[in-house]
């Protein structure tokens, strides 16, 4: 039986996402015959008519090198806490009953929700209002449960590798102590995993409150070793022992970092006093949600689309996909947004870091 | 105690091996006071005192963004089946005894092999004469069972990505029909999931022999919606139904591939004649052996060296590094190396692709 | 006043098409208001007319990254010398007078050719007729007169280094002799440009005809001083001294290269019977043409479209454009084509490869 | 007859310098029979004799592909102004007799050094004092004179315009006003041929001082045309029209900019009070001068190196090589930092920008 479904992408953008879209596209009109209607702008775009639009095999043309998505996303669309602007205020309302019965109206037998942490919480409190969805994992910080990683990740590990394998250079050519921050608000997985391929000689992650006293005697100890220099990553989530720690708000809002600068310019001033040496601080920020897609999100992207029409053929609403091992299966989606996945201060790789000769904080 | 244990790279080169012998390095002398000794150019190390010298952290410092070896690597190292030339003509002797009687004399306590199916194969025999040993799965085709994957295969295909990319500006510009071949004589990964990634029309693997007049209705009715180009992606190992398989000699032996130029020539001969379309073959060869490692395959590699000096430092000889979802953990070398890991042609990877309408060959 | 101009691509495809395309519409219609339309596949699609279509700056949006021509093209594009199907046989016809009268019946006020040698010289002829044109040199190989450089060989010289970059860690891993052939017909810049930044022994290219005696003797020497590996560049109309040149049919016919395999597997069969070393081929091929333009291709070609625009405005009919040092400026066609931009043997750039130690095949 | 001769490289650091070194190596080395000695860390390494050590073929192999310089830098080495420490203060002293006396001591015929506007000038004070010198060139910036174009500034561009890349998926994606700050103090070059490469929207550069309104209006029209999103690229020097401008000390000091938190954070406060859409800045800071050598650049730093050595060998000091054209040449050191190579405002690049419909703060 011919369906229509739709789709959105919801959260900050990562590589991957229009392999997603494309995928289920794909999936859905070649073999099955079923219409895709593409929301825009994420859960956002069910307020607007003119942003529920017909995806066909031509929209997703030629998408799969591209970074971003086609249907554009947004940080701001939660429709059970909606901004809207009255008397030149902003108030947050319940715009959720608008966007059920637009669904409705819409005539949609699934929807695909395409997000992280947030918009999958989202999704599970429209399904308790009777919308079927299956959702897709999306998170470029590696932080969701229930899946061995999922796209994205990759693609910002090679950003942050890549810049590392820069730094290296200057950091070596002039002596200096070379800061890099990546993304990591709660998990240091870009941190630890880029800092291991990069031969960082410090990695700082949100798991592990640092010692700045320890930070420096490891820098100062490879000096009487005779290397001049030395490389650190840090995610931004990295605070001192004893500091201020990041404290997240409500669903929703923003996180407080209350902190001039973030964690790399922090570090150059602990560091900088006490240190000869030059320190420089590069922030990668947006850069590691942008480009490309690597052949692994590209893959892995596109399989996960797949995956979203396969549940939605077999009515598994309430499912998201995710990669165990060599397989792309399904969990239920409020298993994967429980808590986070966090770094195991005392696992297994902080533990191949410390073998390598790698300094984390402690 | 203090132990000297030693580390050797077989069969072909692969992006990663550089972070392995780093991580062993790392791991061993860093943490737990050992010496190791790298042993040049395979097994065939052995057989020349010059060729076993010490390893220190100096040695190993900047390796882990480089391609290839710092110990060098042969195809033609297997001691029990050795070629020797005596009066002229090339003998196979078996030099095991002179292997295992230089290991004693270096004292070692244990010896590290990296390498695929042919070395961890010697590496059993080698166990069976009484030398304790680790495995380290190294291969570019993905095709070692019991691992999720093991490093080198990822930056291969973000090689054959990056090819794929490239020709797919070619093949649309000039409405041409563009074949890559990629590696994978008896294992289709890298086709398959480069192909996935890159937008491949038409994917060829040796799991699943091809009909050719169905690829070519593949390709006219593409024309037919409009598309004027295809791009095809084929493991070097793929063939015809009916046509000759490639063949496989006994260990340490050569496979023998009895076509004119391989799959990728023959395919246009095959297609030329009934195409209206020009069709360009590119052979990828060793460009997918080469090139600085992935993050994922730097990363990987290293874990694995760490590993490596784990098993030793617990006794599990016979074992093998693996990766098992987000674990690092270890199986028997013998299971392993029992049968190659195979793509299933009724398998999920192989349903996904079609359902993202790439044409299998059948 | 308006205008109404149109723009081709002829010849092979080349990184940085689409940035002059987009150039030409940018600098029509943003500041002048002219209209443009673009001919599709090379002077064929004057033969065609749903093959004429208006270019707004809707169609040129996202093209600035992308490899190849959104216009198409063909090899086989020569109105003097068309081939058509009559009676099940190709005849060469002069359709030059269908093709000016297209022009005339689209209005146009010029005609914007982007193309090598071949399309150029077509240029002259129709401009003979009294088409107003204005030319863009496009060469993969450098071998233009009348330009520094053009766009899409900066491109194409990335990937040839990039190849030889990864071929190096094989050649040392394995002490082999690889041998990568890059395009090069007539001119070896490429070559012996991408030979220089990545460190090749030894390059070969079709100014100098080489003496395999001597290449032999240069990689054993290098053997003797403790390298036991070896890199090797040769562009593909490179040849043995006394050996077949490669020779030129008339414009627009294929030139007659009777060699089995290329220049790569005639070296390795030269080189195989006398050296120890395993020696690998690797042919470059199409790969030089595809991929994302560099910086440096898209700012000239992005250039060069704003240049045939402002050329065009003044009337300069029968120039090109060119990069002279730092300025953009035009040379007449005519000039341009007259002889290929050759390496002089005795000149600067073969003196400097020979004082970096590179081995030239004399 | 043989001779003795210096290498060393001064100031910030950059893509390419390696390649000088092993060019000027290999030239001395292989085919002339001289002996080169790389003095460390800029012209301080004359002050301390276990920094003035001999390079040979080995000392540079492997080097070309490497980002940085072996033989370090440093931006305060100033022999005519140097800072030493006296009774817990930085004093600023002449140490040039000292500079001068081992100059004479190590028997040098002949000092290269490699350097920007900062190091030349001090290479011409030590040349009035009699030690011969000869010159390449060196800026990420390319705001030298007298040279077309010099290594490092090719590389940093790609760097700059891949970023850009990568931040049009996200301006895109989540309609964003996505700033990028790169490298030029004085001079665009950087912000302007990256922007034109990277399809910005807005480019700004210290050679035209900008209108934040009509920067805003230019947004704010695209958004009219229906783009809701827009890239700016700033060259860290740019600065608005009646603003501070930045203030250059003498030579050897540090330019005094008096901003928080650079020209990005600057326009994010000017820009984000009256637009609705969200403003991100990314500062791309020393990733611009790290990383692997572009082949362009890698060909024309090993071109310098030898040209280096060829200008020794006639006696030419005082001489810089350079670049013109397709053609390796030299002019007098003076020449080349009389002044800086600043953007033509009303120049010929600016034009063509301009005509792509980028718009420039004007």
């Amino acid at each position: 039986m011919t369906k229509r479904i739709a789709i959105l992408t919801g959260g900050g953008d990562c590589p991957g996402l229009n392999a997603v879209i494309r995928g289920v596209v794909k999936a859905a009109v070649i073999g099955r015959g079923w219409e895709v209607i593409g929301i825009e702008d994420g859960f956002d775009g069910f307020l607007h008519p003119e942003k529920c639009r017909v995806l066909g095999l031509d929209d997703v043309r030629g998408i799969l090198p591209r970074g971003g998505t086609i249907l554009g996303t947004t940080n701001r669309g939660n429709p059970f806490c909606f901004p809207i602007m009255r008397e030149g205020k902003v108030e947050l309302v319940d715009v959720s009953d608008e966007v059920i019965s637009r669904i409705e109206r819409l005539g949609l037998s699934a929807l695909v929700v395409v997000g992280g942490d947030g918009s999958l919480k989202i999704a599970l409190e429209l399904m308790r209002r009777g919308v079927p969805i299956v959702g897709v994992p999306k998170t470029i910080d590696n932080d969701l449960l229930e899946t061995d990683v999922t796209f994205g990740y990759n693609t910002a590990l090679e950003t942050a590798t890549e810049a590392l394998d820069k730094l290296h250079s200057t950091a070596e050519s002039h002596h200096r102590v070379m800061v890099l921050e990546v993304m990591g608000r709660y998990a240091g997985w870009i941190a630890l995993e880029s800092g291991i391929a990069g031969g960082a000689d410090v990695i700082l992650i949100p798991e592990i409150p640092y010692d700045i006293d320890k930070v420096r005697a490891a820098i100062v100890e490879r000096g009487r070793r005779g290397r001049r220099f030395s490389v650190i990553v840090a995610a931004e989530g990295a605070f001192p022992r004893g500091g201020d720690r990041v404290v997240q708000e409500p669903a929703g809002g923003k996180s407080v970092v209350e902190r001039l600068g973030g964690v790399g310019e922090q570090l150059s001033r602990e560091l900088g006093g006490v240190l000869e040496m030059d320190i420089r601080v590069t922030v990668l920020g947006h850069l590691q949600r942008g480009g490309s897609p690597s052949t692994f999100d590209r893959c892995l992207g596109s399989r996960f689309g797949v995956k979203a029409v396969e549940l939605i053929e077999i009515g598994a609403f309430g499912q998201m996909a995710c990669l165990k091992g060599r397989h792309i299966t399904s969990v239920p989606i409020e298993d994967a947004v429980r808590s986070l996945n966090l770094i195991d201060p005392a696992g297994e790789m902080v533990r191949h870091a410390e073998a390598l000769g790698i300094m984390l904080g402690r």
